[in-house]
Order: structure tokens, then C-alpha cells, then sequence
């Protein structure tokens, strides 16, 4: 995995300087990287001069535009105009990625109707189903395991403890990190006679008489389709359709922890942090980004470019274009201004009860 | 699984209309389904006028009380007096179940000591342990793991990598969704000294000096125990008691990414929704309704018929049949005016320092 | 696992009362306890008056210093000066431990370059890959997954579905709870130009033109570097760092569903509680504790000692020693004065239009 400084310039298209010939071994912090020997050695990622202050001489290095590897001793250098995107080809070529060897493990259980694509890997003691399809040069963790007939995209990674229901379908180049589950079933039940939640949604709070009853289950029917290019975290949870799908279009990428409930339809490229939550038939538009712990009601829409600040939580319909914050979510610089205002209420409160009495000295007077 | 129109509608105790001999074959959206053949087809769920717009002539539809099957050209159709309640009926029909085969898969590593009830399900390596009991036809997914001497009833559905502790008993038709993980340790520790933790609980806020002190576990030697009709969410969490039993009363529904804490306890025919947290040893009454994100602080009671509505963080004790919102939760009326009222700060700040500025001027001119 | 009262007094380091050879078998509430008898009895955990009033006459128990064990009929009592503290040592003598037996199952799947370490046992079906190392007397449960190259210190306790990626190390006596994942990939995504939360992080809110932009991947490769005596809860995750390890020091504590983000440091004898979440790069001090469903922003620092009350979002730096509460958390004495304030706040509303209007009949007449 060792490559030249002069093929990592090429590969990341970026502008390099120095003895072009030196073998880069991996990637560090300034202060972890040793000068590089005979033997190359490691670059270090000093794309701030903050950073750069810990650079040893006779180190190489990525430095941001405009930064002077002479300056730092440095034996070469490569230069990101946009480091963050250096970051991802650099991580990209020295990532061994995940444990899975090559190959079907004789421990895997596989249902002889079971289509494996060619290259594809199959870790130990994972389970795959009865017509099930997974794409060529899929790698399919330790304890996965995939539900009847469902799909898996070419070039596909499960990482270990992965569960696929039955009735899922997947684009190309899906990443499901650890013991993320797709296609449970959805969170739906329904009383006799109106519930105390659609009473008080019909009457906004009010309840008149409480019934004691049982829920009965709504089944989930529907599957869970992904698109291309997702990728989904650690422990999240994506529920099937009740009747159709639950959607989650191409180029989402989903954190950890992160709910979806059922017929939730996810548009392409949007961006679901860690702990975020959608629930029931709620539908997001292309590129929205919901950051970490927000919460998105059922039933409700949230239009294309939305994006939703850290724990906002989002209770009404949400148009195009909107940066939002806060519970319940209004618009970021409206959410500010409260926030503004919050902060000097105690004062106001002293303020207010001080005008009062003196306005009542005037009447007094008056 | 086809049954014919007059089946179907007997089954859900419904009204019915036109050809009742049409086998329906499945169910789905009215944009979805084509005309019925002679081999029958798809049932259209056009339970409301703005749905039933796309339904296509010579299909069969289940349609709410008062619309008309001749207006859409229906061969056959099915009334719903309440739409959500056939929903639950109509998707149990269709339900083909979890990818679980009839019998116990030779791969399923199984205590001899452990008793399988008649009819039950083992799926590919699972994982069963010493003197555990599995009641009749309960079905046991892949990968899922019980501890010693656990009992779950009858008619089970435990879906892949469930994860049940030692000494956690579940009573009949228990429904557990892929990963959620039942009986591991309270989060419970002790300082040798007051921590800061209590100091501030004493002082509502005020520390003295601050002692680095290293934290000392308690152990749960308590367990879990499920009543009837209980179903548990994906990736969802319940922690075993401390010396007595972490409890979840009969008909109560649990959501995806639920954390329970020790010793709680919660009523019969509770409803938790996704990513809602129940901190240790907090208490829930019966039909307790707490929407997706809401936090329960530890050690308070919750009555019966409370409803929390999405995201509220209750802090102390609420009396039955309450409806509460926000962070801290308040009644919801009362929190409508908060909310109100802080979307009106910034102009309240303006309208009083405007005030502030006219008695100001009073004073001097008198 | 049965002591004598006298052994279990000694154990607990506590003054004890009575009849000490009589045989303690295990731990329950009083109303539990039924009298102690030839074969020795559970003791009660009786350490507050109230609970106390359950006790049996003939019954042993665990008492509160001052109380006395006349007045209950005890035939034997232990004190407790710190119940918390006696409760941690009570369940530890009583703990059976998870269901591990010992020794390696021949259905685990082990590298031969692993080193397993002496006494360590391996439960069924778990997974253990390449030049993996695990520490003497460690208990690794059933289906549990180490990648390659991972290290895990002495005594360890891995719950049944852990995922340890490759590249962890852990020290020792660590603890993780059931379908906990380790070492997933870092949620870091770039697109090619300025995304829209970078442009809302420059201005404040404000944007310009909305691009369609595809997310690139940052890739991992960092490991997780672990302290001894760490605890992990059910179904939590813990990212791997880009370039450097995601950190978690010695002595710290981690409850369910808790997310730690890539390249976070979390510093020793930290209490994160259930369903927090840390974002990428954040760091915090020693003996930090986030109370539930707390939130920290990326790349901010919380200072040692730190308390953040349930459900406090934290948005920006914190400096040492500091109580915190709310969304956004301020000082909790702040905070509390601010909820007050709210909650007067529709009040406010009505009082300042009243003065309004009296200011108004004064301009007037004036």
C-alpha cells in the first residue's frame, strides 16, 4: 500500500514539490510523522499553519495553498486547494478497508437459490436467504445476515452483524456499518375506536373521556429501497413500508444511530446525522441535511436544500432552500433571535415589573 | 396466499360490493394496481376521495363509508368504517412473516438442557442456552443469542440478532425486531465519596470543591420480564434490574432505538416511540403515550393515560391522563403559549424598550 | 455463591448485628424477604425507614447507619454508611456474570495468528479475526466479531453481538454490553466545492446560491483506543478516527445507545448516560458527565468536571467545573431562571399590552 509521492500528486490532482520520488507508507498528525528514510515514511497532513508548527525537517507533508514547505525543512510536499477533498482521495488510497477476506467462508450459511456475484466476498458464519442477489464484489461481513429475496448492489459493504430483511433492495456501492438493521417492521397500531393521540390531534390538547383499549398491529408489507451510493451507520434502523416502500434515495449517507420510519421517502445526497430521527411517512427532498439528534414528525414534508441545525426538531411542513433550528424548528435567524431574547427574559422580567410600578406612580400622581 | 373478495371482507367484518368471487392476490396503492383478471388481483387501498382519484377501471379497492364503487368503475369493492383498523386486518392477511423456515436448523448451537416448545422455529446459528424455555411456534431468527434459564412464550417472533440476556421471561406472542438487546447491565455507579452528580441534585446546581474520584459498578443481579403482547423495536435496549425485575406490562408497544433503564416499569398497552428514553427507575402507568425522542428522568412516576408529545423531556411526576410538551414538559396548552410568546420575544423586547423609552420621556416632561 | 452474614459484613468493609453465621444467598427488596431459616435467607435491602416498614420478623437485612434492627425483629443486620456504595460490593459477591462458560466453543471461528490469552473463554459462533490479541481470563460471548489486529486487555467481559472492528485496543477489566459497535467508519463526507453547511457555518445562516453537489467519502483510518476499566452499554457506537484513534480514557463510563463520533477524546472517570451523543473531533476533559439524551456539537471543547443536566444541547466550548442545562445549555442556575421566565412569559405578554395601553391614556390626557 505504499505509493510515491509523485503518484499521490497524480492521484489526488494535485500540485507537488520536491524529490517526487519518495514512498509515502501512510498518513498522520505533523507530530507523529518521522523524517522520511530510504525507506519513504509517512505524510503528515499540516493543510493549516497551526498545524504545520509541529512539521520535523526532513518530513513530507500535505500543506494548504500558499503554505512554504521550505519554510518546514520539508524533503516534498503536495499542496490541497481544498483540503478536506485531498483528505478523501489520501484516506481513500491508504485504507486497507474492512475485515472481510476474499472468498465464501464454509461457515456461511447460503440458501442454495441464492445468487453471489462474481468477487464477491462472504465472511464467516453470515446468513443469506432464499433468493437472494448480491451484486459482484460485494463483501458481506462476519454475522450478517440477509433476508428472502432481497438485492445487494454490485461492490457493496456489510460490515459485520448487518441485518437485511426480507423484501430489500439495494443500489450499487451501499456501506451498512456495524449491526445497522434494515426492513424491521414498522411502528404502527391502531385502536378500536379513536385513540387519545388522534383525539388530541383532532382537538389540539383537549381529551374528554380516556378509553382503556388494545392496539392491534398495522403489518408491514412494503420493502425498504435504497438507491446507490448509500451508506448507512452503526446501529441505525430503517423500518419496511406498510403498502409501498420506505425509500432512501441515491447518494444519502445516514450516521449512526439514526431512525427511519416506515413509507419515509429520503430524496439523493442528503446528509442524516448521528441520532437523527424521521418518522412515519415523512418525506425529505434532495440534498436536505438534518444534523445530529434532529427530530422530523410523521406525515410532514421537508423540501430540497433544507438544512436542519443540531437537535432541531421539526414539527410542520418545511419549504425549499430553509436553514432551520431549534424546538420547535423556525427559521435559523429567527431561532437566534429567540434565543437573543431567552437569555435576557429575566431581565425583562425585572424591567417590565419595574415600568409597572412606575407608570402606576404616574397615574397616582396624574 | 389469494383469497377471494367475499373472504377478505368477511375476515375484516367489512360491507361489501359488486363481483365477490375476484381473488386478491395482495395489496397496494391505487396508482399501483391494474385492472383485476380472471386470475384476480390487487386490492387498491383508496380510503380516501384525493386517493381514489388514480384508481384505474376493472380493479377491485377497499373504499371508506359514502364513496361510491360505480363513480371509479370498480368491479369489487370493501368499505372501511374506521381506514387504519382494516389496514391492520388487510396486512395480516397478506404477511408472508419473517424469513424464518419451519423447524431447527442443525447450525443452531442449543443447550441440551434448554426445553423447545411443539412447532417452533430455530433459524441458522442461533444460539440457545442452558435450561431456557421457548414456548410453542415461537419462531427464532438468525444470529439471535438467549441467556441461561430465559423464558419466552408462545407464538414468539424473535428477529435476526436479538439479543436476550440471562434471566429475562417474556409471556406469549412477544415480537422483538432485529438487533434490540434485552437484559444487559444498568448503567448504575458509585463514588466512594458524594459524587458531583449528587451534590448538585442537594444544591440544585451549587458546587463546592470538586474530588477526582473513580466510579464503583452495581451490578444487576435483577432481570427482565415481558408481559403478553409485548412487541420491542430495532436496535432498541433494555437494561436488567438491579435486584428486582425491569418491567414491561402486557400490550405495551416498544419502538426502534428505545432505551429502558433499570428497574423501570411500565404499564399495560403503553405506546414508546423511536429514540424515546426511559432513564432508571422511572415509573410509567398504563396506556402511557410517549412520542418519538421523548426523555424520562430517572426515579419519577408518569400516570396512566399521559401523553408526551414528540421530543418533550419530563422532568418530574405527571399526573394520569395529562397531555405534555416540550423541554421541561408542560401541559400542552400551556406550552402552545410559550411557544407563542417566544416567537413573539424579539418584538416584546422592542415593544418594552420602546415603552421604556415614552414613561422615560413622561417622567421628565412631568 | 452463598456467604455468611459475617463473611459478607468483612466483604463490605461494614459494621454488621446479630446472628452472623447465618447464610446469605441472595439480595432482594424487604417485601420479598421472607424469614431466614435453617438454610440461610436473602437479605433485604432495607437502608431507608420507608422501605424498612416491608421487613419480616426473622428476616436479615441491610440497614441505613442509626437505624435499629430490634424495632424491625431482624435475627441479623448489616450497616450500610453509604447504601449506594454497600449495594455496589452486595451485587458484585452476588453476581453470576453473563452466560460464558468457559473454555473456546468449537463453533467460534478464530485466526490461527490470533493469541487468545490464558483462561479466556469463548462462547459459540463468535468470530475472531487475524493477529487479534484478547488478554487473559477474558469472556468474549456468542457471536461476537473482532477484526483484524485488535487488542483486548485482561479480564474483558464482550456481551453477546459486539462488533469490534479491526484496529481497536482496549485495556483492561473492559465491559461491553450487547450489540454495541466499535470501530465503525467516522460519518465525515466532502463535496467538491463549498457545501451549503459549510457556507451556514461562514455566514451565520445566510446563503447564496444552492449547488447540487455529491458527497466523497473521508475514509478512516484511525483505530479506537480504549482505557482500562471502560464500560460500554447496549447497542451504542463508537466511531474510528480519520488519522489518529478516537479516544476514551480509563475509567469511563458509557450507557446504551450513546454515539461517540470519529476522532473524539472523552478524558478518564467520565459518566456519558444513556442516548448522548458526541460529535466528530469534540473533546472532553476528566470526569465529564452528560446526563441523558445530552448533545455536543463537533470540534468544541467541554473543560474536566463538567455536569451537563438531561438533555442539554451544547453548542459551543465549556469551560472547566461548570453545571449546564438546556438547548442551547447555559449555566443550570441561568437556565433555571430562564424557565421561570418562560413559564411567566404569556403573562409578560398581557401585562405589557395593559401597559401599553395605560401609557397611551397617559400620553393622551397628557
Amino acid at each position: 500500500m505504499a505509493v510515491t509521492m509523485d503518484e499521490l500528486a497524480r492521484a489526488l490532482e494535485a500540485r507537488s514539490w520536491g524529490d517526487l520520488t519518495i514512498r509515502v507508507t501512510g498518513a498522520a498528525e505533523p507530530s507523529q510523522v518521522e523524517p522520511a528514510g530510504p525507506e519513504g515514511g509517512r505524510i503528515a497532513l499540516a493543510m493549516s499553519p497551526k498545524y504545520a508548527e509541529a512539521l520535523k525537517p526532513g518530513s513530507i507533508a500535505i500543506l494548504a495553498e500558499g503554505m512554504e514547505p521550505e519554510r518546514y525543512g520539508l524533503k516534498a510536499a503536495i499542496f490541497a486547494p481544498r483540503p478536506r477533498l485531498v483528505m478523501a482521495g489520501l484516506t481513500r488510497a491508504f485504507d486497507p478497508g474492512p475485515d472481510i477476506a476474499p472468498g465464501i467462508h464454509p461457515s456461511a450459511v447460503i440458501d442454495p437459490s441464492a445468487r453471489i456475484g462474481e468477487g464477491a466476498a462472504i465472511a464467516p458464519l453470515a446468513v443469506i436467504g432464499a433468493d437472494v442477489e448480491i451484486g459482484p464484489r460485494a463483501r458481506i461481513g462476519a454475522h450478517v445476515s440477509i433476508g428472502r429475496g432481497s438485492r445487494i448492489g454490485a461492490d457493496a459493504v456489510l460490515h459485520p452483524g448487518v441485518r437485511i430483511a426480507h423484501g430489500v433492495t439495494a443500489g450499487d456501492r451501499l456501506i451498512v456499518q456495524p449491526n445497522a438493521s434494515i426492513g424491521g417492521d414498522g411502528f404502527s397500531f391502531v385502536t378500536p375506536e379513536e385513540s387519545g393521540i388522534e383525539e388530541i390531534r383532532r382537538t389540539l390538547g383537549k381529551r374528554q373521556q380516556i378509553k382503556a383499549q388494545h392496539w392491534t398491529r398495522i403489518h408491514s408489507l412494503g420493502g425498504v429501497e435504497l438507491g446507490n451510493d448509500v451508506e448507512i451507520g452503526a446501529n441505525s434502523a430503517i423500518d419496511r413500508g406498510t403498502i409501498r416502500a420506505t425509500q432512501v434515495g441515491s447518494g444519502t449517507k445516514i450516521d449512526n444511530l439514526v431512525q427511519l420510519g416506515h413509507n419515509v421517502v429520503i430524496g439523493r445526497d442528503c446528509l442524516i446525522c448521528g441520532q437523527a430521527g424521521v418518522a412515519g411517512s415523512a418525506r425529505l427532498g434532495d440534498r436536505v441535511v438534518l444534523a445530529g439528534k434532529v427530530g422530523v414528525n410523521d406525515n410532514i414534508e421537508i423540501g430540497d436544500d433544507v438544512i436542519a441545525g443540531a437537535a432541531a426538531k421539526i414539527f410542520t411542513r418545511v419549504p425549499a432552500g430553509r436553514v432551520i433550528l431549534g424546538n420547535p424548528a423556525v427559521k435559523m435567524e429567527t431561532q437566534m433571535e429567540i434565543q437573543r431574547a431567552m437569555r435576557r427574559l429575566p431581565r425583562f422580567a425585572q424591567q417590565l415589573s419595574k415600568l409597572q410600578e412606575t407608570v402606576t406612580r404616574l397615574l397616582e400622581k396624574g
